[in-house]
């Protein structure tokens, strides 16, 4: 019997989980982005769900929104991405480590040296996950008054990434040598100098660290913008993206795999694994009890804000324990309204908690039973409207706890989801080649 | 009975000895810069013999020299610092952890960060050791041609540190709430705002990462020059020197704390802890052979290069076997070339064998039993040559193992090392104080 179609699941775990209110869960850890026991406990349950990787988001800022909002964030402090992947790699044997590092505020020979670091220390599990970084917030911890302009991040982001594909390829996988007797270290026609000038970067190499494991770390972005889909079709192996239904991942999937096909790149040579909320419940009803309690741990007021910007309108002016009211319509996008429009008809919600729906998490949700939750999965899988999830939980330690020991079974006995891993790396799980050294062909590959 | 002055001891584990040839040693891992296990063993090694700290340098470049030597090299691949020590404080439990990281090349957000990261992941361990970085080949890998100049990189250091130590101090340390009941995870007021704007950088914080728990990790300079050690005396908490005599170590020791009295600084705020390569025999006669036999282990033309620049005259010309031959004076720098006198003379040392010695370590050494290092050791810190030293192992493993399970013994003895661990923190290990945050001076510290 041929092998069904195969789920890929990351963890989105910086910050542990998307929802602003869920350290506030009966239960949950309000801690947990920055208690280093607790990652460690969520990373060996995630190796036990067989996952292919734990996902770390960044923000190189904190003051991102107004102070009342700000004091209740449970992300104001947590660890650098690239210094807790090392320490979770030490706790872990299989699950891939993913973390994200910026294109615009970073140097591309210290990025490349972090990411090889990091693969050979983890025997191979080094996923880089690109951003143009478009946080004015950001820019002014880095000197930078105005933020780059978009495009210009683009240009700047796909020029490190050549650089630092570049870096990683500075050695053929045979180069080290270490022979005693004659003294000789390494083969100096093994050796690669880059010798990279650009209109961003001039960077001589080589790097001072040997080829990663994988070749080069996994290539990972969420570009959704015309640049972004360009660039992730050019040279992403995952994309996790932010898509809000299924029509609107199937359109997404067939765009990207259509603009790979231009380009010459075989579909399978990148996943895309969209974002995915997820709420369990033993019952449809329990589920949904959660996640109105998730919800009502939300600030009101912080949710307003959220609320009247997709409105446009002051929704401060409603009221909160009453229906959405008629509102007139304004010459502001239509979208963003429709969509809120649609949602509390549909949930019959009161304007408070449409706004704490919009301040704890508005995007793709899955709320329901283990098998309820799988059928949608399976279905996004099976009618190429991903190639699996980026699995946001609901609250932690439980939401991780329930998904491994309730979802991943379902999936497992669907066939659709490993039931242990089959190789060592994180490219092995994803199912990635590994890319060859543009410099030394005929080099020795693992 | 009062306590005896007690000696300090870092590990230099990057790379993993200084001497070029000890990978091609007996028993030697030709691959210990780049094998985690066996630096997990090392650190391991180093905690049971209460050392103070691992301590990684760092450089930015391969390139550093002509390929003939470099090939011999083994440093040309290792872990980047920041990556390695996260892995390193899970395998450990005390030992201090100091990484070195440059003020010319990274940015002072993303460095603040990283160690506040790794201090707290270790439980209060970290220390970063402050380099201006002047190598011209590491300028090349950062866009730079022009290596900056050399007073303009102090000044920028002086403004690095004002900024990364002013971010540390973004938080209270009673900052975070996280009560479940109200909702707020932070208190506002307790939030610093750096708005650091300078020649250098403008920053405006604040760091998205608690502060660190030690305070600030522990400040480490090495400056030598006349701009290093003014930045020392102000900065550091540990100088690790290179000191090539005890009376250089005295004048060196005393100066660095005559000018800490000028600025206020309390003499005990500061260690200074020299570079110094231990061989290790049962005899002394065997200790000797042993540095022989490594010298022996080193590319003899690639030390002849070196010897040609010390001596301000080409020693390829020579009879590599015979004694040095009289050498007509030149109008170069004199000191290099009569310590060279000097060493030929003393240990009646060919020309080949005085390349071997330049080429592989020639700065301060301890050749002997334990107990004549312990003498020299207890020398240095009974007469105010130093605090103590930052060890440079002959090999590894077997230097590590010789040293904590012969040396420290001897040490320990004498009452001038510890026996166990007295705190849990570098800084409780080193007898520094948690620095104050010069925001909220009333915070409880810990």
């Amino acid at each position: 019997m041929a092998q069904l179609r195969q789920l890929h699941l990351g963890a989105f775990l910086r910050p542990t989980t998307i929802h602003t209110g869920a350290w506030r869960y009966p239960g949950a850890f309000p801690d947990a982005n920055f208690n280093f026991a607790h990652l460690k406990r969520f990373a060996q349950t995630l190796e036990r769900g067989r996952f292919d990787a734990f996902f770390m988001a960044d923000h190189l800022a904190v003051l991102n929104m107004p102070v009342e909002a700000l004091k209740r964030s449970h992300t104001a402090t947590s660890f650098d991405p690239l210094t807790l992947l090392p320490a979770l790699a030490t706790a872990t044997e299989r699950l891939g480590l993913i973390a994200t590092a910026s294109t615009t505020f970073e140097q591309p020979y210290l990025v490349a040296r972090r990411f090889a670091s990091l693969d050979h220390l983890s025997g191979g599990r080094a996923g880089w996950n690109i951003v143009t970084t478009s946080n004015p917030d950001a820019a002014l911890n880095f000197g930078l008054e105005e933020h780059m302009e978009h495009d210009e991040r683009y240009r700047r982001g796909r020029e490190f990434f050549d650089v630092v594909t570049g870096l990683w390829d500075s050695w053929a996988d045979d180069a080290f040598l270490r022979d005693t007797q004659s003294g000789v270290f390494f083969d100096p026609d093994k050796l690669h100098v880059l010798n990279h000038k650009g209109p961003y970067f001039s960077v001589r190499g080589p790097l001072n660290i040997a080829r990663p494991i994988q070749g080069w770390p996994v290539i990972v972005q969420a570009g959704a913008s015309e640049a972004g889909r360009q660039l992730a079709a050019e040279t992403a192996e995952v994309i996790f993206g932010a898509t809000s239904s299924i029509e609107e991942g199937r359109r997404f999937y067939a765009d990207i795999k259509a603009r790979m096909a231009k380009l010459g790149r075989a579909p399978d040579s990148l996943k895309i694994l969209p974002g995915a909320f997820v709420v369990i419940g033993r019952t449809e009803e329990e589920a949904q009890e959660k996640r109105a309690r998730l919800d009502s741990l939300v600030h009101a007021e912080s949710g307003i804000a959220s609320l009247s910007i997709a409105l446009g309108h002051d929704a401060s002016l409603f009221d909160p324990d009453a229906p959405l009211p008629e509102i007139p319509q304004t010459n502001d996008s239509q979208s963003g309204r429709e969509r809120v429009l649609r949602l509390a008809a549909r949930e019959g919600l009161t304007v408070r908690q449409l706004a704490q729906r919009l301040g704890g998490y508005a995007g793709l949700a899955m709320v329901g039973t283990p098998r309820a939750i799988a059928d949608q999965m399976e279905e996004w899988l099976t009618t190429e409207a991903s190639d699996g999830f980026n699995v946001m939980f609901s609250h932690v330690p439980d939401g991780i706890d329930e998904f491994v020991d309730l979802v991943v079974p379902e999936l497992q006995r669907r066939g659709i989801f490993r039931r242990d891993y089959a190789g060592s790396t994180l490219r092995d799980h994803l199912g990635l080649k590994r890319p060859e050294n543009r410099f030394f062909r005929d080099a020795v590959t693992a």
